[in-house]
């Protein structure tokens, strides 16, 4: 077998990310392109299309390297027929046939997946949660997502649309969620209210960074806020863990560099809401591939896909 | 293969049945007896292993009849090892090893599980949920209880205590849960909660049954109450369809007997607070197997054990 390499791209609301990995899934190349500047649906499919055979070029390979591609995209997709449904945040994309498109125009096998599912796989073959059974992926950012392993394998659910951990309703007279419903967590710990949060609390607009760093350094009103995230997310979780009894939780996103106070405040929630024997079972780890974890996990589903 | 017979064994903390079954299922003849004139767990034990020879002999049957013994209990139990970790309504069980104690008493072989996981089972064999993948069968009574199919099979968790779906919680500053926890779905529709609301309602004791009665007949009072019961039902039933994209939530038990009210209140609920994608896909189904579905959950984990 000649092809030692996969292509593997990681489509986001803001970054288009294009990588070349071999079949450890060592990155061997990486190009960043700003998502926006692709205006329309066709030039994105383009762009991606001229990203892929620029990385094949600059590294002297030849399409008879590869062994395929895969990509991690922004929303619901359908894993087993190759198509788009859309993108919450990048117009233009209804139902799109993506994986023929591409397949056509490149020559290769081409595998696609949902973004937080891609980053659960990677951290489940690669990551934090490397050998165990049962384990919930979170993304914690503008939207929280999650990805769902049970048995050592992703579970994807009726429609490929499992792990909604940010549509967990816990308040029945709660807070609205940018989803339309009511008491979501995501309408209490998602980037935008964190921030909010901290704009009330110190009178000035604050990064979720300098919040994170804030708090680092013992300042009170930091550490108050992050508190109040972990609270809620250990509550949410609690129901979780109750009724998938998980080895683990892992956390990764933008919100999980917050540090040791928001992990620490959401295993103690965690604890005191869930059942004994599930509350103290459970192990909640950071995300250990950080950004790379879409591309990995990209690389990951060719590689399943076509030989193990 | 001669064994054409299956002892099953349906222990609550109210009635102990014990069910003569054929390889098809079907009941031949069954036993009930009272729980609790059993004082202490060694006298249940012995009541277990004389009515099992009672059952053998008076169908003319041998030992070398039967297949196996099942057994559906009331508490956490681990299936693999066959140990009853404790029962909330039976006192004195913790860490009884009563599947090799049945087995050394017996001579025949033992298998075991947790009552939820057992209805479930029996609801995805031969119930409502037969021939789907993914599906949370609950039974609502005084507790409420749970049992998952992931993939066509049992989903049991790390601790064999996956299901837990009484305690999601649905209020951070909500009603106080027998658990000890907070705002679990239980604290609000659990028998005990509604036969409460319902004495506040009519100002006199009314019975689940009486309440259902009036329900059917069009008593607004009635239709209330399990409106509110449905609403909180289904608010909680949508954070699960969201993290599980369910193709079907089977639910039993007692207050599954209300009728019409409670099912399309809880519906209703339910599609208002799922994401459109999980919410419009999912089936609500009754439990068809009733109060049989014990009896018969236990044999089918002594054939599928032994033979399938």
């Amino acid at each position: 077998m000649n092809r030692k390499y996969i292509i593997a791209i990681d489509l986001g609301g803001t970054n288009l990310k294009v990588a070349l990995l071999d079949l450890q899934y060592k990155i061997k190349d990486k190009e960043i392109m700003g998502t926006r500047s692709f205006l329309e649906k066709d030039e994105l499919i383009s762009g991606i299309i001229h990203a892929i055979n620029r990385v094949i070029k600059y590294n002297n390979l030849d399409k008879t390297d590869i062994l395929g591609i895969g990509l991690g995209l922004p929303g619901p997709v359908d894993a087993k027929s190759g198509i788009v449904h859309f993108f919450p945040n990048i117009p233009g994309w209804r139902e799109v046939p993506l994986r023929d498109i591409l397949k056509n125009r490149i020559g290769l096998p081409v595998f696609l997946d949902n973004d937080a599912k891609i980053m659960a796989l990677a951290e489940h073959r690669l990551g934090s949660a490397k050998g165990l059974n049962n384990v919930l992926c979170m993304t914690l950012g503008t939207g929280i997502g999650g990805g769902i392993i049970i048995g050592g394998k992703l579970y994807r659910g009726f429609n490929n649309a499992a792990g909604e951990v940010g549509h967990l309703p816990i308040n029945e007279h709660g807070s609205s969620c940018n989803c339309g419903r009511t008491g979501c967590l995501e309408a209490y710990i998602g980037n935008n209210k964190i921030i909010k949060d901290a704009r009330k609390e110190f009178k000035r607009n604050i990064s979720l960074e300098e919040l994170s760093m804030l708090a680092a350094r013992g300042n009170k009103r930091a550490i108050k806020i992050w508190r109040k995230v972990g609270r809620r997310l250990g509550f949410a979780l609690a129901g979780v863990v109750n009724l998938l009894n998980l080895d683990a939780i892992v956390m990764g996103g933008g919100v999980a560099n917050a540090g040791r106070t928001l992990f620490d405040s959401t295993k103690e929630s965690l604890k005191k809401q869930a059942m004994n024997v599930h509350g103290s079972h459970v192990k909640i780890f950071k995300a250990k591939l950080g950004n790379n974890a879409g591309l990995i996990g990209a690389a990951i589903v060719v590689k399943e896909g076509l030989i193990s």
